[in-house]
């Protein structure tokens, strides 16, 4: 049929897409960082209605780079600094197009043995590449989902509530939980899906150095168990969004393990910088951890999306979803695990594929190397921010991100924040550079963070520079 | 640094998969569609640890062509008729690699303009295409989350229940949700997620076609209400995973409206049907509807994941949802949204774009002869089933499903169930095609399904023969 493509024009497409993206990714650099369209500006530019005839896939590649580019923001630019960033390696970009051809679902075994059994593989590599030992895992698309997954475990772990038939609808004392005013919305997110309400959600506050503090943890739990209420979660986080803090599952276990709280570590960014003997500390106390999540998306070169979930009890997290309906009942239920049973998500792609290569392409010691470059790197950063009369630290920098701010003296907080704002709108409209912000202290903080596997060395330099004269100019 | 790849590895890596994949699609029919590896086989073949150091690309596609793809079930083979069949088009797939390569996080306006606003776009091409008219739309990945989603925004909209800030934690009378005993097991998972348990999922009767029956609708509404309890949302489904059987979404609504419960329409495989003009009447009674999800990844040729919900009330989805924190705040607010806001999930692939690109590639026209293709083939098949002594029909068969057994006569029901299973274990362990089973009215009953876009009218007919001479060997 006329609309099939044949061999040869998938050669032909493919061939014009593969030149386009060696090429991008050799000169993303070229591009600005941050796209510079207005609202509407792609909106507009496509038609109210799809074709009714179908089209050359040439011109479809044609109106990619002229409608759809200028709308990227180039998250696999070497100077993309803003968030955390994610970036795709090659061998991960290739993993996807495989992927993409093989196109399986890895619900059940028999769906593709190969998907759920690499699945389980690459989890033990990684728990392995991270000190871990040996654990359970299972991968999920974001974090958010994987965070959602550790709380609906422990939820079903809670004795006498009957979540599963009854859901929080049952009349029981309700559940409450606990993270650090660090930790990221997902935790929130995840309450709010599960039924437990924002209100359930104990913000913890945090040391000088936005740490959760075990003191005020207990003080919190032991306030609700007063209160008749039911204390069932904690989320240690290591790798904080805002700062990239530490908290200290050691400290935060002894403080809720008697309690019999579900011990959750959200290491979704920093948890892969324990592949560096240096850094295995972030994991002292993780032996108490019922789940664990690392997010190869963010700082492992692996492409959107995928989240890995650790877990010590995968036969609960299994309680809490397992549900097999008549027309997926299989006749291998015995011998193997069908990972759809683990999840909401009955859709699963074969996400371990890319992780795969991306994980014997570079070897422990290419992820070493990278991850310990960018460390090292963005502590030359807050060198020369912390060596700077004009500039201040404004978090002790870890990882690989730096909080910071200009304030070059006798200035107040809101017009330093006016400053600042300025200074980051500039330096992002910029095109040359994208940096984030957040709020610390009620202060507007600027923020970098490398992690895209193509910076290099001079482009941190670059963005030191360009943040320095900028703000030169501003004054 | 020598891990990693230059633009020539890159291209010359590149070439190979490209490669591999166009001879992959090219004979995907030689493969067995059911992987024939035992429990173990691929987890045995892979060490324990990730290797130390990189390694040469060409050395990890041997062993993926090695290893891994024994371990396949071929969703792209074109007589994998089993569940729903979900298969990538050569535009898809092409789609997929350059969203990986760009692998932007489209979670926020500016963090990709253009990924927001092609995903508002395609939305609004897909609901034109089926006759919806102009809907708001946001893509998730699975109609699990699509689902959930929509149940979550129905939960928020009840009114006086605080569910952002309590939960269900806050002792309101218990929600009650609805769906036919056909519906797909989404909408349990769901109602367990969102923490209202299996017992406030009521499953609705059917009639002699699988369809909800409204009258028995409106009994358990008024049973419940009569209760105290609290009914909020209903999912009408188009398009049931055992027979393809399409509920009268104008009948629920009649019932379901005067007590302004949440209409929810499920379409995740059958909806595209709509493209054609001979099957517009299946969302007949839609303008009632609050939600409606349909999944591109099943019977569209675009690769897994992608769901796309339809929401007339966006701004409940974003109530029940939205949680800016300080790392996140921008300053184009006022003009734009976040799609983030609207959801769970903070990681949002640029998943558009491979929409955009079958949309375009494929056309209305090619996406009606594809689908009509599918549908006429299937009553082809299910003429033959019907015409033949020695097998049955076990529901009218609709779209591109058929549900059937082999019945010689003179046996009963569980010798029936017998014969069926071993038709169907020898059937699928031939590796020629894959179908798979499912239970009505007590009954073992076979199931094909016709969705594959590189399925040919051949293929469809020699299932039939092998199916028929199979039995007969049987016997």
């Amino acid at each position: 049929e006329e609309l099939d493509f044949d061999s040869e024009e998938f050669l032909r497409s493919g061939q014009r897409v593969l030149g386009w993206i060696a090429h991008y990714l050799e000169n993303a650099r070229d591009f600005p960082v941050l796209s510079t369209l207005d609202p509407g500006n792609v909106r507009d530019s496509i038609p109210d209605h799809a074709p009714d005839q179908g089209e050359e896939f040439a011109a479809i590649i044609d109106d990619f780079d002229r409608l759809i580019l200028p709308g990227i923001t180039h998250w696999n630019h070497p100077r993309f600094f803003s968030y955390f960033p994610s970036s795709a390696s090659e061998a991960g970009i290739l993993g996807e197009f495989l992927c993409a051809a093989l196109n399986v679902n890895a619900m059940k075994w028999q769906t593709s043995p190969a998907a759920t059994e690499l699945e389980s593989a690459v989890a033990e590599w990684m728990s392995r590449l991270l000190g871990l030992g040996r654990l359970w895992g299972i991968i999920y698309d974001t974090a958010s989902i994987s965070t959602l997954h550790a709380m609906a475990a422990a939820r079903e772990a809670v004795p006498g509530l009957e979540v599963r038939t009854k859901g929080l609808q049952g009349g029981s004392s309700p559940l409450r939980l606990y993270a650090s005013e660090q930790s990221h919305t997902s935790v929130d997110k995840a309450a709010l899906t599960l039924g437990l309400g924002l209100e359930s959600v104990r913000k913890i506050p945090v040391d000088g150095r936005f740490r959760m503090r075990a003191d005020a943890l207990r003080e919190a739990i032991l306030k609700d168990r007063r209160a008749g209420e039911i204390p069932f979660f904690v989320t240690a986080t290591v790798g904080t969004t805002s700062t990239a803090s530490v908290d200290s599952i050691a400290e935060i276990a002894a403080v809720s393990k008697p309690f019999n709280l579900w011990l959750h570590v959200d290491a979704a960014y920093a948890g892969v910088a324990a592949v560096l003997p240096e850094f295995a500390w972030i994991f002292d106390g993780s032996e108490s951890a019922d789940s664990i999540v690392v997010n190869p998306h963010k700082w492992l070169f692996t492409p959107m999306d995928i989240s890995l979930l650790f877990c010590r009890r995968p036969e609960i997290l299994r309680r809490a979803f397992a549900l097999v309906p008549d027309y997926l009942s299989a006749s291998r239920e015995e011998e193997t695990a069908d990972l759809m049973d683990y999840g909401l998500q009955l859709g699963r792609r074969f996400r371990a594929l890319k992780l795969w290569m991306v994980l014997r392409r570079f070897g422990k010691e290419g992820l070493q190397r990278k991850i310990g470059s960018h460390i090292q790197w963005a502590k030359e950063f807050a060198d020369q921010v912390d060596r700077s009369p004009n500039f201040e630290l404004m978090a002790p920098p870890l990882f690989s991100t730096v909080c910071f701010r200009c304030n070059p003296g006798g200035q107040g907080g809101a017009s330093l924040d006016e400053l600042n704002r300025e200074l980051l709108e500039r330096t992002n409209a910029s095109g040359k550079l994208f940096i984030s912000s957040t709020r610390l202290n009620e202060r507007l903080v600027l923020r970098l963070s490398i992690g895209n596997v193509r910076t290099r060395k001079e482009d941190v330099e670059s963005a030191w520079e360009w943040i320095r004269r900028t703000a030169a100019d501003l004054r």
